[in-house]
């Protein structure tokens, strides 16, 4: 009842509707409009009510919460199923338990805070409350799992597109799925899947996107190498209409990639890619080396010339090496 | 308590044990040696007790308690930590769940029946009481995710030795990992893993071994394909020893492999295949075709020569055509 209100509120978007209107509409009470009128008031909504024009919404909290995804959800599959939390170990943990439970494609898991937030390989991801989009998203593709490295290069790709549209920040990708601006750190994403050896189970693509974090709000460690939206536009922005952009984009270009195969996604990541080109160090599984990153082969493997030759990274991690000044200079 | 009085009676095998001896032995009363006794007694194990010379051990009950298995465990990793089911939905959900929260590699999950047998692509694993081994094993093994469908060949190798040693059966490997006798199946594997995109979080392998079902016990639609070690040989064998035997075995190829790398199974692979060189018929994904099997890759994929030229499969079913007659026979 109360997301049929707000809707009802939000089509008349700077005029007032009157509570007897409202009740006829929804068929209930106009004291039983009041009440939810209270409610939402408490929610943070800020509602103004006139003793005779009636209700108007003046402002929408900035919560991630279903209600409010609804609302301005663009997508079909993706966000279907919403599970919202206000604070959560791991998106992409709770994630893995639904897609393991059964969830239908599409569900997402978001937090206002996560409190053991995962990065790859078991790192940490900062994670405060109600200043970033912690996301995880539920994917169950017809592809082999010798792909699915290719899903996270495709989730680098919509994210990043939604962040240069919605915010006008011309942020890019370092390989595999790193999103930096100016160098530094403005989302990560952690792929995980649960395959057989010839069909994917699930996919979960969990998205950490650091929105509206004050440059001093990142613990030490992170402040050199950590940015934020907020930071770099010096303004905040809605996280919830990033958030309903983002998975706007993700399900046009996993659309794309059912559809037409992994090459166009390829082709763009290359464009929005910030690695190639660049002098990188890499630290491999089992050994480090210095070159400079070249392309990604049809695998999303990253292809790296060495002095020994071209190398194709499939693990590991990539840094991207300050040029040298020159010698003369 | 009771494992250490039946290793005891182990022991002395053959010969008998004074209740005295097994008080003093394991330090508590004979009352209690005793009761003991009698509850061994009631879970099955014919123990004889003559009045003078004490206790002996005349039969196990054919069980795959953790007690018998430990029993008789000769690998170090591999049952390091049992789960036993007298019934469960599927072992393999079981040790993923395990897996999940965190249990250490080698733990094995085991079933006297299961009710809801999974094999490959969700279709059912007939699995009555008592009469096969429905096991599954957890690894952590430091690989891609890209290799992780060599660990199915890999598990397929352990298994055909252990049962061609252990029940002198010339069983063979159908790709990419059937075991079958007399071109019926004798065995499924169904691998599973959980991963992020560049390091395996676990694989769960999960096999079905037909051991002592009579071929009148198959429901009819099993009738023609699927066979067990009791209708090939004519006799029944130990579940248990056999299963200890596949563990020793499915442990020093996992060595081997981290060791080495697949290359040396592949290889064994390939000497116990019943496909290569075979006519198939080819079940893919997204399309239908005939051919000879000619290898597998150093991927494990599956080469096949067709009409149109060398085709490689990684998923779908391959069957093996029977040979036609020859026209002028």
């Amino acid at each position: 009842m109360r997301t049929q209100i707000l809707q009802l509120l939000r089509t008349h978007s700077g005029q007032y509707i009157s509570g007897e209107e409202l009740s006829r509409m929804l068929a209930v009470s106009r004291t039983a409009i009041w009440k939810h009128i209270q409610s939402l008031k408490n929610e943070g909504y800020a509602i103004e009510a006139h003793p005779r024009l009636g209700y108007s919404l003046r402002q929408a909290p900035d919560l991630l919460s279903p209600k409010e995804i609804k609302a301005c959800l663009e997508s079909q599959l993706l966000g279907s199923h919403i599970h919202y939390f206000t604070d959560v170990g791991s998106t992409n943990n709770e994630a893995k338990k639904l897609a393991a439970e059964g969830c239908p494609e599409g569900t997402i898991v978001v937090a206002e805070a996560q409190t053991i937030g995962r990065g790859r390989l078991s790192r940490g991801w900062f994670s405060p409350h109600g200043k970033g989009i912690w996301l995880s998203v539920v994917l169950r593709p017809p592809f082999q799992p010798q792909q699915a490295p290719k899903c996270t290069l495709m989730a680098a790709v919509a994210v990043t597109k939604a962040i240069r549209n919605f915010c006008d920040l011309p942020c890019g990708i370092k390989w595999p799925n790193d999103i930096l601006y100016d160098g530094k750190k403005l989302v990560g994403i952690l792929t995980e899947m649960n395959a057989e050896m010839d069909a994917i189970n699930y996919i979960v693509i969990g998205m950490g996107i650091n929105v509206n974090i004050t440059a001093d709000e990142f613990p030490p460690e992170l402040a050199e190498i950590g940015t934020s939206i907020l930071a770099a536009k010096g303004h905040p922005v809605s996280r919830l209409h990033l958030l309903c952009r983002i998975l706007t984009e993700l399900e046009q270009v996993y659309q794309q990639v059912v559809r037409e195969g992994f090459a166009p996604i390829l082709e763009e990541w290359k464009t929005l890619s910030v690695t190639l080109g660049q002098a990188v160090n890499v630290i491999g599984p089992d050994e480090q080396y210095s070159g400079t990153a070249i392309t990604i082969d049809e695998d999303g493997a990253l292809l790296v010339e060495t002095d020994t030759g071209l190398r194709k990274v499939i693990a590991g991690d990539v840094s991207i090496r300050p040029r040298q000044p020159a010698n003369n200079s």
